[in-house]
C-alpha cells in the first residue's frame, strides 16, 4: 500500500466539510487538520472524539512538515493568497472553483504552480462524475462526430446572493463541463449573455450565455435560481449521435441516440433542399455507469497527480479558462447581450507579459 | 339546435386533413367541400363514400351560396391573396400560421376583414388546449404575482425545410402562446436572436429568442430541429406562484409551484442581501384538465365568433403581433443578436398609414 | 392495387367508431356499411354526407354480395350468434374481445370457422402495437433467453360496470399479450386470483392474478379501475436480458436491459450461495420504434389472412384460450384464491368432443 | 443543551457504518465505541484519527458505565442473546430488522425490556423518512377517508443471499411502513403468498404477498430480486383521496389525488349500477417536504424515546407484528398461496402463556 499524503482542509464553511467527509475516507489521504479563522467552526467539522488538528492560524499550518497538499474552500476573493502562499510553502493545492476572483490573479496562480512544480488542482467536481467521464470519453473517442451544438439547463431554486450573480454561481459547473469535454477546451471565439433580475435584489437571477466555438459549433447555458423546478440537463448534439445527460434521471443518466439528421448527398448551394434530408431513428443506448461519488474520484485524482509529477485533469489552467470566459459573459451582460470575445491568456498563455 | 355553417377547407396538403376531420365532427359545421389545386389530393382527403364537394377552382368555391367560411392551409405565400378575395366574397376567413409572408399584408388582411365585417381568425392551435387555456386564466386572475420570467423549450428531430428556418417553423407556436397568456397580448420592447446551422442547409436549424417585455419582465425561446429528444416545456414565473407545463406529461401536464423566493423586507439599496431573501416551499397542485382536442375547440371558437359577431380570440390582430416579432427575429439574428424593436403595427393600428 | 374487400361493422357502440374509422382509412378495405339495431347511432357513426350504409338489420346485412367480411363490436353475450350466423352466411368475422360469453361457445365458433373455412379473428387490438411486434419478436428470437418471470400492472380510474369486473374488462388484455409473445402461446397449469370490491359495487374492482406456466416460470398480472395514478407497465424478466415496457412513456416505450443476475457455477446444492451469483450490469437499449396505430394493422392483417387463406394471427384459438384463463380466474376468486387448472380446449381442441 | 447519551453501534458488517455515522453526527449521542468480534473491521468503521473506541468483546462493552444504549447490527440469529444481555446489563436496545429470528424470540424481548423499563426499538428506518411521515399523519387525520386497497412496488436488481428469500429481505420494509400509516396497526386477517425461484437458488426471488385486513381492505406487495429496472412505490387508496409514493421521484415523492370513484346514492342491491357511479377529476397535490435523512430522525427518536421514558414510536412490539406478519408469509408460501392467519401476539400480549 502507499504512503498517505497528508492533507489540510482551509475554510469549514458550505463546502468543507465534503471535502473532509472525502479526504477522511480516501486510502490515499491522511486528514491532519482543517484549519478555519475560527477554531470552533472548524472542530465542529471535525467532529468528537477526533485528534484531527483544528488550526486557526494558516501560517502554522503551512510549516507543518506532516502536510504535502491544502485543499482551500474559502471564500473566492481569498484563494488567489492563500494559493500563493502554500506554493511558496511547498504545499500542492487543490482550490474551489472559482480559482480566483480574476483571470490575472488565476495566471498568476498558474505560473506560480508551475515554476514551484506543484501541482495546482481545481475542483470542477462535475467533471469527476461517472456521467462527465463517460461523456468525455464518448466525445473525444469520435462516437457523436462532430459537435453541432450543445444546450445546457441548470435551474432551480438557489440562494440568491448578495455578491454574485447566477452566472457566477451556476454557470462555472457547466463551463468545466464543457472544458473538460471538448476536445481542445473551452476556447470561444465569442460569447453573449443576457440576464434579467426580476427581483431587483441588486444581480441577475436569470440568465443565458451563447458561445460560439472556433470551429462554429455553439453552446447555450440557461442558468435560473428562481426556478420551482429543478433540471440538470445537458444535450451535446453530434453530427453521428447526440448525447442527452439528465442529471437527476438515476436510472438513465446519460443516453446515446442514434437519431439525427442526415444529408444524403454534398452540400453545394443547389442542393440545399429538404428533400435530399434524411432521418436516422436509430435506437438509445443508456449505458451502464457505476455509481462512484464524484468528489471521491476527485481527490484521487489530486493524489495521483502529487504521486506521478503531472498536471490534474482539471489543472490551473482550466480554471482560468473557465474564468476567462466568466469574464467575458459579465462584459457581454453589461452590454446586453454583446457578442465579447474572452481574453486568450489560456493557450497563448501570454499572461506573463499581460501581468 | 343551431345550423350549422358551411365550411370549405382550401389546401389538402399536411394540415388540411386535420381541419377536414375536426370540420366534420363539429356540430357546428357542414364540411361542404376541399379545395386544392390538384383535385385527386383534394378527394383522397375527402375519402371514399363521401359526397363532400372536391373543387379545385378557388373562385368556383368562393361562388357557392351554401359556404360561409374557408379554412386556409395552403403555403404562407398565398395566405394574403386568398385571404382577401374570400373576405372580398364575403366569407370568414380563417388562415393557418403565419398569418401572411409579410406583416405589411398582415396588416392589410386584418384592416379588410373589420372593413369587410367578417371574422378573420389564425389557427394558433395551442391556445385552444386546455393546459393553455388554463394557463391563460391562471395569469390572468393574478393567480402568479407579476410574471418575472418566461422560458420555453420545444426541441425535437423536425423536418429540415428548405424554405423556412427553426424559428419561423416552431417558434409561432410559443410567441402564440405568449399572446394568449400574457395581459397585454405579446408586446416586447425588444428581440434578440441567435442561432446556428450546423448541417449548412442554408437556414437557421437551433436557435434561442431572448424577449424584454414593457414591464422589464423576461421571455425565452429555445427552438430546435436537431435534438433527438423531444421537449415541449414551458415555465412562467410568478412573484407568487410558477406555472410549469409539459406538454409531454399526459398526467402532469401542468403543475402550480406554490414556491419561490420572497424578499423579506424592502428593496433599498442597503437592504440587497441574502439575509432578506427567504424560500417559500409550499406545495404543488397539478390541476385536472380534461381532456379535448384543441382543434376541435378552436373551430367552435370560430363558429361562435362568427355567430355573436366578435373577434375570434385569436384574431388576425395577434396573428399580425406574432408575425411582428418573427420579423424582428430574423433582424436580430442577421445581425448575430443586435437587440431589435419590433414594429408597432399591432396597438396603435398604425398599419393603415404605413400601407 | 389490389381489389377492396367490402367490409360491415356492426354495433355502433363505444369500439365500433374506432373499427369504422380505421377500416374507412385503409386501402384494403370498402367500408360497406355500419350496422346497429339503432339506425340513428349507426348514421350518427357514419357521419353526415357520406352513402356509407346505414343498417338496422343483420339479416339484410349479411344478404348484401358486396360485403366479404363483418366487424362485430356488440355486446360480449350476442358475439356467438351473430358470429355463426355470419360464418354460415359465407362471411369473414372479426369479433372484439371476448370472443364469446363462454368458453364452450367460443369453442363451437373456432370450429365452425374451420368447417367454413373461413377468417375467425379476434381484435386483441395491443398484439398489433410496434411495441408487442417489438417485444414477441425479441422473445422468440431468444435474445432474452429463458422467459423467468413476466410482471404486468394494468391500472387507472376505469369504468366501473355492473356487468363485469375488473379482471373480465382489463385483464383479457395482459392475458392476450402474453398469448402473443410467448412461444407456445397462453397455457397456464395454474391460476390463482385474488380481488376485492371495496366500494361494494357487486364486482372486484382490484385484483390480482398469478399463472403457473409449464416450464416453471411465472407471470402476474394487476388489474385495478380505482387507481388515480395510470401505469401500462409489463416487466419480461428473461435468464439474458429483460424487457421493460412502459406503454405511457411516448419516448422510451420499451426498453431492452442487458442486466440480471448470473451464476457462476453449477446448481448444485451446496452451490447455492451468495457468492456465487454475479450481477451483469450492461447496457439498455431502447428500440427504435415506428408510431403505427395498433388498429390500422390489425384490420391489415384481416385482409392479409383473408386474401392468404390462412389463421390471423390472433385467431379464434386464441381467443379462446385467453377465455379459458378468465374463466379459471373467476373459479380461482370465488374460491380466494385457490389455484385453479384452466380447462384445456386450447391444445388438445376436444372441445368436439365437449360439446 | 442537554447531556449527551452513550452509545455503542454493534456489528460493522453492512449497516453499521450507517449508523455509526448518524450517531456521530447527532447532537443527541456521543458514540463511544463500535464493537465487532473481529476488532479490525470494527476500527475500520471507526476510521483513522478517532478515539472512538473498538471493542471485540460484548461483555467488556455492557460493563462500560459511558454507555446508556446500544444498537444491534448483527446478523438477525443473534439480536435475540445480544438484546437481552445488553437489557439486563441496563442498556437501552436498538436492533435492525427483523427483531429476532422467531416471534417467539421477539415477544420474549418484548416482554424483557418492559420488564426492564428500558426502550426496545427496531430500525424500521423507512418509517422516518419525511414521506412516511407525511403519509401517516395524512392516513390518520381521515383526509383519504377509508383504505381501500394499498399496493405496494419494491423491485430491482438485489443482492441474491442464501440464507434469506427475497420476503424477508425486501417486505420487511413495506410491512413495517404498513405498520406506521395504518390507524390499528398492522394487524391481517389472512396472508397469501406466491413466490418463485426462476435461477434455482433454493429461494424465491420473485414473490407477492396479499394480505386482507380487518375492515374488508386489502393490501399487496410485489417484491422482487431479478428485476433490472428500480421501483419503489406505493399507492394508498382511499375513499376520498389516494396517495401515490413515488420514493425514487425525488421531486415529486409524495402526491394526493383528489380523484376517485363516487357511488352516487346507497347500496343497496338494485343500485349496483354503472350509472351511480361517478368520478371525480379533482387535483393532486404534491406537498413540500423537507429533504431529511430518516436515520438521523430515527436516531432522534431512540434519543427522545430514552429521555422521555416512553416506547419509541417503533418499538419491539411493531417488529413483532411484522415479524408475525412474515412467518405467516412463509407458511403460505410453502403451501403455494394457501390463504394462513398470522398469530395474534400482537395485539392480546398472549406470548407470555404461550411462551
Amino acid at each position: 500500500m502507499k504512503k498517505q499524503l497528508g492533507v489540510a482542509v482551509v475554510g469549514a464553511g458550505y463546502w468543507g466539510p465534503n471535502l473532509v467527509r472525502n479526504f477522511r475516507a480516501s486510502p490515499d489521504w491522511d486528514l491532519v487538520a482543517v484549519c478555519d479563522l475560527d477554531e470552533q467552526r472548524a472542530r465542529k467539522v471535525i467532529g468528537p472524539r477526533s485528534t484531527v488538528v483544528a488550526e486557526s492560524s494558516f501560517e502554522r499550518l503551512l510549516e507543518r512538515d506532516d502536510i504535502d497538499a491544502v485543499a482551500i474552500a474559502t471564500p473566492a476573493q481569498t484563494h488567489a493568497s492563500l494559493a500563493m502562499a502554500a506554493l511558496e510553502a511547498g504545499k500542492h493545492v487543490l482550490v474551489e472553483k472559482p480559482l480566483a476572483p480574476s483571470v490575472i490573479d488565476a495566471a498568476v496562480m498558474v505560473e506560480a504552480a508551475r515554476d514551484a512544480d506543484r501541482v495546482l488542482m481545481i475542483d470542477h467536481t462535475y467533471c469527476y462524475t461517472p456521467a462527465v467521464q463517460y461523456i468525455a470519453q464518448t466525445v473525444q473517442s469520435g462516437t457523436l462526430g462532430n459537435i453541432m451544438y450543445i444546450d445546457s439547463t441548470r435551474i432551480n431554486l438557489g440562494l440568491v446572493q448578495p455578491d454574485v450573480d447566477v452566472f457566477w454561481d451556476l454557470a462555472p459547473h457547466d463551463l468545466s463541463i464543457l472544458d473538460f469535454i471538448l476536445p481542445g477546451g473551452l476556447n470561444p471565439v465569442e460569447v453573449s449573455a443576457t440576464g434579467s433580475d426580476p427581483l431587483r435584489v441588486g444581480n441577475a437571477c436569470v440568465g443565458h450565455i451563447s458561445l460560439t466555438m472556433r470551429d462554429g459549433s455553439t453552446a447555450h447555458i440557461n442558468v435560473n435560481w428562481l426556478s420551482p423546478t429543478k433540471i440538470r440537463q445537458m444535450v451535446i448534439g453530434g453530427s453521428h449521435r447526440t448525447v442527452v445527460w439528465d442529471d437527476l434521471d438515476a436510472q438513465r443518466r446519460v443516453a446515446v441516440h442514434d437519431r439525427g439528421v442526415d444529408l444524403a448527398f454534398g452540400r453545394s448551394e443547389d442542393e440545399r433542399q429538404a428533400a435530399r434530408v434524411s432521418y436516422r431513428l436509430g435506437d438509445i443506448t443508456v449505458p451502464a455507469l457505476t455509481e462512484k461519488e464524484a468528489l471521491s474520484s476527485m481527490v484521487g485524482e489530486f493524489a495521483d497527480a502529487i504521486r506521478s509529477g503531472r498536471p490534474a485533469r482539471t489543472d490551473g489552467a482550466a480554471g482560468l479558462r473557465v474564468l476567462s470566459v466568466l469574464e467575458a459573459v459579465s462584459e457581454s451582460l453589461a452590454a446586453r447581450g454583446k457578442p465579447v470575445a474572452p481574453h486568450q491568456y489560456t493557450n497563448a498563455l501570454a499572461f506573463r507579459s499581460a501581468s
